[in-house]
């Protein structure tokens, strides 16, 4: 019996992997073929059971495929009949190459859907109690990556200082940098940032401070992992809330109205709590 | 016994409730008291089975409760030990007042958190095929409310025209007047646009044409329900692929290993299949 084969690309959201959302869960669980990114949790990769899953992240600095051998795997295994997940960090459509992705199987007549993820651009600060919009602060934030200088500058360069939230993606090894061609562009020294390390993760470390304070490297935080910068008055805000909701899952009485439901919870309660 | 009450600040996703992420409904699941907004589907609402429900989003053009009233429910049903969970549609800190709800449980002293959900800025231009950031089309994107026209005024007078995509939320009643706000600030006539509503949902429309048809009235799309508008380059691109992920996931074979998953795994591919 030949089967249509298929492509999900899916948002593997944040990092927390109870930030994973019903639809991406399905799609993993029927895959036959995951490729997955760094930044995507173990535990997230693991659903798919019946799958085989290739990493094609980065690898000692170097890409496991190059972007168009990872197509060429998409479009080939689909074409096989197989069902396919493409597995990114956050969500595929911002800074993941998912629309080169989308593209290449448009163009090659693969039947593929996109399954959107939390987007740490808005999960990591709010992990951190940094709200991107507030009525007496902001109404407008801007998402950028800090990973190229030139695209950064251009983006910055169509903003006037000061006057919108920015969130700045893949920007943590080039944070002074960033930081000083804000202060070049007319941004103040005292505008608030903050540099939120491993969002959602329980290795989150946030460190707070001024643009002025970044450029001139003491923003005293350090990681391997990724980071999202923060720079605007919303910055400033500490609303992340009491770390109870975990101990609250999981000292609440059962729920006695659904076995299946219980099972459920309790997988994704354990889930949330242990770490391999 | 007393029991520490708790506030949980959700996020419900876009529309779609597959889009609903695992720790919201855990959280739904073992809530006493669910604050839901309109805009979040039914049977989103409905996982909060030991919860009473209000809805406390708009009526016939009015709010069932004014945000301080909103605000005292969640603070002295969590002094009464209740586990309170504020449903909000999309991410509770994006345009959600998430902040200002936050902001108040702090100062009362009240443990709560934040759970983000996916935000309709980022999932519904993805559900109508338009990725925010492409590497040949846009490096960064800026999210805007569209409902108050001065807020809307300051944050377009920050941009350089033509040079950043913008996602306008909560401005369909006023899309004639956003076109013109931009064009009169020097954007193209010419620039990509399109209007999302009901974005993820089975009633999802997407019309694509220019900024001066916006403009001038001749964006032919009508709805009461949820609206996006994309301004920029990538508004032209339509890579939604096609809609063969639901039917895929009704006949795919059943996953023998376990069966607690697989429960799981029916209920949800039942629950993104029937409307109520």
């Amino acid at each position: 019996m030949t089967r249509r084969g298929h492509v999900s690309l899916v948002g593997a959201g944040p990092g927390d992997p109870g930030l994973l959302t019903r639809k991406a869960a399905i799609a993993l669980k029927r895959a036959d073929l995951v490729l997955y990114d760094a930044l995507v949790d173990e535990r997230v990769v693991a659903l798919a059971r019946r799958a085989q899953r290739f990493y094609v992240g980065k690898r000692a600095g170097r890409h496991a495929l190059t972007q168009e051998e990872i197509q060429a795997v998409l479009v080939g295994q689909a074409r096989r009949g197989r069902r396919v997940v493409r597995l990114k960090g956050g969500d595929p459509f911002v800074f993941g190459r998912g629309g080169e992705e989308a593209q290449a199987l448009a163009r090659a007549g693969i039947a593929y859907d996109v399954i959107p993820g939390v987007s740490s651009a808005i999960a990591a600060p709010a992990s951190a109690g940094i709200p991107l919009t507030h009525r007496d602060h902001a109404s407008a934030f801007l998402v950028v990556s800090g990973h190229d200088q030139e695209v950064f500058a251009a983006a910055i360069g169509a903003l006037k200082p000061d006057a919108i939230t920015i969130v700045i993606m893949m920007g943590f090894g080039r944070r002074q940098a960033i930081a000083r061609q804000l202060l070049d562009a007319g941004w103040q020294t005292t505008t608030p940032a903050a540099i939120v390390a491993n969002g959602t993760l329980p290795s989150q470390d946030t460190w707070r401070g001024t643009l002025e304070q970044v450029a001139s490297g003491e923003a005293a935080i350090e990681t391997d992992g990724p980071a999202v910068i923060v720079v605007g008055a919303v910055a400033a805000l500490n609303l992340a809330g009491a770390a109870l909701a975990a101990s609250g899952l999981e000292s609440a009485p059962a729920d006695q109205a659904s076995q299946t439901q219980q099972q459920v919870h309790f997988e994704d309660v354990r889930w949330q709590h242990t770490r391999h």
